[in-house]
């Protein structure tokens, strides 16, 4: 699998998100080598606290296949996901979760909170970090930087 | 409030969930002391993995109110949420989780993992545990010995 190809694709969506205004966050879903669904944050334009990329692909690639299991699927996403998404991965039985850059305030896959990598889950992902990090990260906290600098 | 009353409600659902074969878990959520959504699990019948009664209240709620944030609202589950759903509880801002009876498999308030209940978080729900534990409990664990009485 290429990974760096379809982390691309993800930032691809995530750059969607920024020109909303909404957080830059993007997820692909893949099986089989091919993407199945893709999203990004759309919280505030559909005012849906749920509406982080990561459930918004799962939800897409589940209607899409007719099942509420993505097995053997790999779900990539721009930044490490939180708790919320962290639990959507598990629930949807997703195999292998790739992220690009840490978040160091909510993240559920090690760095805050620890969902995904706990050995006690009856369903275990494996999980890949670190995939274009500092693309991921940086339009991510470019994105903040400039909110507050139009804020100030 | 009385919470005794609305976790009733909350049953209600669950128990809408269990003629439609879905796991018996219902929500109520509440605002000025009215109820502004209310939902049941319905995870197999729309092939939705997250489709958790609390993530679904949550968003018929924002849509609601035309608010990505529940300000000053209490969510009533008849069951501990798990990380998907305390994840949701946390974006959306809720005040109050009430909830009946602890999940020991996947409770994300302290149970297994501690999601919502973590000081770390940048927005702290008020917990309050044990309203109808018995009922809310019983109806799961006969929802599931049921199942496996039918499977053996």
């Amino acid at each position: 699998m290429d990974h760096v190809y379809f982390m691309k694709e993800a930032l691809k969506e995530a750059k969607k998100a920024a020109e909303k205004d909404e957080v830059p966050v993007g997820v692909v879903i893949v099986k089989d080598g091919k993407i199945i669904a893709r999203a990004h944050n759309i919280i505030i334009g559909k005012k849906d606290p749920c509406g982080h990329a990561e459930v918004l692909a799962i939800r897409k690639a589940a209607a899409k296949t007719g099942s509420e299991r993505l097995y053997g699927t790999i779900l990539y996403a721009t930044i490490e996901p939180c708790p919320m998404c962290g639990g959507a991965i598990l629930l949807s039985r997703i195999k292998t979760l790739v992220y690009g850059a840490d978040d160091l305030k909510t993240g559920a896959c090690g760095s805050v909170h620890r969902v995904i990598n706990d050995k006690r889950n009856n369903h275990q992902v494996e999980v890949i970090k670190g995939v274009l990090k500092d693309e991921c990260g940086n339009l991510l906290s470019g994105f903040f930087k400039e909110k507050r600098r139009k804020n100030a």
